[in-house]
């Protein structure tokens, strides 16, 4: 195991009926913004139960955080908490609207121009405080420091993180999820399961915590991922899923152990370039990469297929093979397709893909470092 | 899943050599008091280090914590406290040092006798900032905030917890543990493995992320628990131990599920009338316990028994049985008797046990409360 650092201060209020807890944990005298996004919350009651548990409080609100936030749309909003003096972000959605708020947070007290948070990691000393209520399971935003903010002018998608934007508290109220298109839940549970197979499937360091943590969490995605497509209004199965999302990327499995996270940054670029959904992303990637990558992860592929797949293989390849055809399986049976012919992008879009890799530096991806724009090129010709 | 809020406020800096950022950690101008135990930390270089890393700053100790701290030696450390006008408390060692720690953080502002705070749970509005180093996996105690105090005039054991008292920082550096006698490494060991059956070990409610999580704390235990006896100075494993233990009663695997504790508070009557250690009264009560409530824990004994020990018997009855049976093997495996008349303890004493657990109104103990004075003592017979 590696040294490591772990600190993870959001409070955590799960469970139906929670939303109300909003009115105990926002500050008295706080002045308050509510972000959100296209306006659901307006159809699912969400916002009548925020609007309630505010009454008597002084708030205001800023809508239409798209979905990829746009850093030209939340700089409105930074305008409106400057004018309104607001001391208190309370963003209401997914990954989206938490992360566009995380760059409001950050961006109200910085002198210069805000981008250069993302573009240039320009620090920052101070941010707002934020409080959220989580609708989507998928990103883990709800209890970590990370944000990840598009450009729409140029087309850009940056990240950035920082301690100060962890939300003091998050409301997971797995009812909020009921009435979630198929598609975003679907998203939501790949994305959770790929950001746990970037910090499990590397190399052996015997973290056996974290280890059988991540296997855990897989499994239960594996089990409740289908589970929540079909059986939608199913409170155990979204509780599940919601708990496991967030368990997925709030620091814990991560600590003391390698990390991959090249499905993530060549999933990027097809986000940016073709449109497809982060999640779809990961999809295509991450079975091809497995495939690419199965000298450098053999052990822990033998254990993830072992251990989260059941397989028995006495051949190892054999075993390797399954426990990657049955990630594919997992991916498909959510409805997400894991080609990038599946999303009607063909061969001639991939040296163009790894173009932009090369631009933005992103030149040796993976625990080892050994993920080459050559290699990332393989990757997605395995991908087609 | 029940509802629940989960919060965990303790910054944890893991990793061999992680003693000398307490220089770090504690501000600047703090008037330090370094607690301890009965000397350890100063044959084993834990002290040396701790010197060190306090350089330049102002620093007073107080030693002679006692294992079961006593409530006594901790009114002396209090004194000192005033005295010195101490403002940060670094407590160094297991269980009792970091617990007794906590109540001289409590008691200083107290108002009144702080053994109240114990035999009344009276209230207390504030408590000196804590940071500790950890050298012995066991209790939890280091990211919790809970303590256990007994009085030695009156051999009372009480416990009290307050969010006030969660240390603001643990530094868990596993060769600290190298030295330790085998007994301590094997009470540990069992007492975090029962921390963990006390939050898994009652009816299922559906919450799977946290069954996968005391499942896999579970495995670890099993496989390292025996090498970390015989293979004192193996890193992994000892780290294993050491984040096991951590996780194990930190809150996060007791989140909306229901818990028993039973075998704590039956077992906290034996330390005070035979003085067990408090693993080995949990390592005799456990394995009576599970024999005894299996048709109320029939679901999740068979659980246990497939996941953790792989078990398959077609006959559940038989499962069961094997599942106790290696629970028992574990323990005794670590060196531990799973009987009273292992520790020199005969039948005439249950009468007496119980008659305490009466005393001390511990009347409808268990997941269900059904495990009245009579259960106990035909729990404790089982056990004989």
């Amino acid at each position: 195991m590696q040294n490591f650092t772990f600190s993870n201060p959001t409070k955590i209020v799960f469970g139906e009926g929670q939303i109300k807890e909003i009115a105990n944990l926002i500050p008295a005298n706080a002045r308050i913004l509510v972000t959100y996004g296209g306006g659901s919350i307006k159809k699912n009651g969400v916002y009548e139960q925020v609007v309630k548990a505010l009454e008597g409080k002084t708030w205001f609100e800023f809508s239409g955080i798209e979905p990829n936030p746009h850093y030209e749309t939340l700089m409105q909003a930074v305008a409106l908490v400057k004018k309104e003096k607001i001391d208190f972000l309370l963003p209401v959605g997914g990954g989206s609207v938490i992360d566009g708020t995380k760059l409001i947070a950050a961006a109200v007290n910085f002198d210069g121009e805000p981008w250069d948070i993302l573009a240039k990691h320009a620090p920052f000393t101070s941010a707002l405080p934020i409080g959220c209520i989580l609708t989507l399971p998928a990103t883990g935003t709800e209890s970590n420091g990370n944000s990840v903010i598009t450009k729409a002018a140029t087309q850009e998608k940056l990240s950035f993180g920082s301690p100060l934007v962890y939300p003091q508290f998050a409301i997971l109220d797995p009812t909020t999820t009921y009435s979630l298109p198929p598609r975003q839940i679907a998203n939501g549970a790949v994305d959770a399961f790929v950001h746990i197979m970037e910090q499990y499937l590397t190399y052996p360091v015997g973290a056996k915590v974290q280890d059988r943590f991540a296997e855990g969490l897989l499994m239960t995605l594996i089990e409740e991922g289908p589970r929540s497509l079909a059986e939608p209004t199913n409170y155990a199965v979204r509780a599940n899923v919601m708990w496991a999302a967030t368990m997925a990327l709030n620091g814990l499995i991560g600590v003391g152990v390698p990390q991959d996270w090249a499905t993530h940054m060549i999933g990027h670029e097809l986000t940016a370039m073709h449109g497809l959904d982060h999640a779809q992303t990961l999809a295509v990637v991450l079975p091809a990469l497995m495939q690419h990558q199965r000298a450098h992860k053999r052990e822990k592929l033998l254990q993830y297929g072992r251990r989260v797949w059941n397989l028995n293989q006495s051949d190892e390849e054999a075993l390797i093979d399954a426990a990657i055809a049955a990630t594919r399986g997992f991916f498909e049976q959510m409805g997400t397709p894991t080609s990038l012919s599946g999303y009607g992008v063909g061969r001639e879009s991939i040296p163009k893909l790894v173009d932009m890799l090369v631009k933005h530096d992103l030149l040796a991806l993976g625990e080892h470092g050994a993920i080459t724009p050559e290699a990332s090129r393989e990757i997605l010709e395995l991908a087609a």
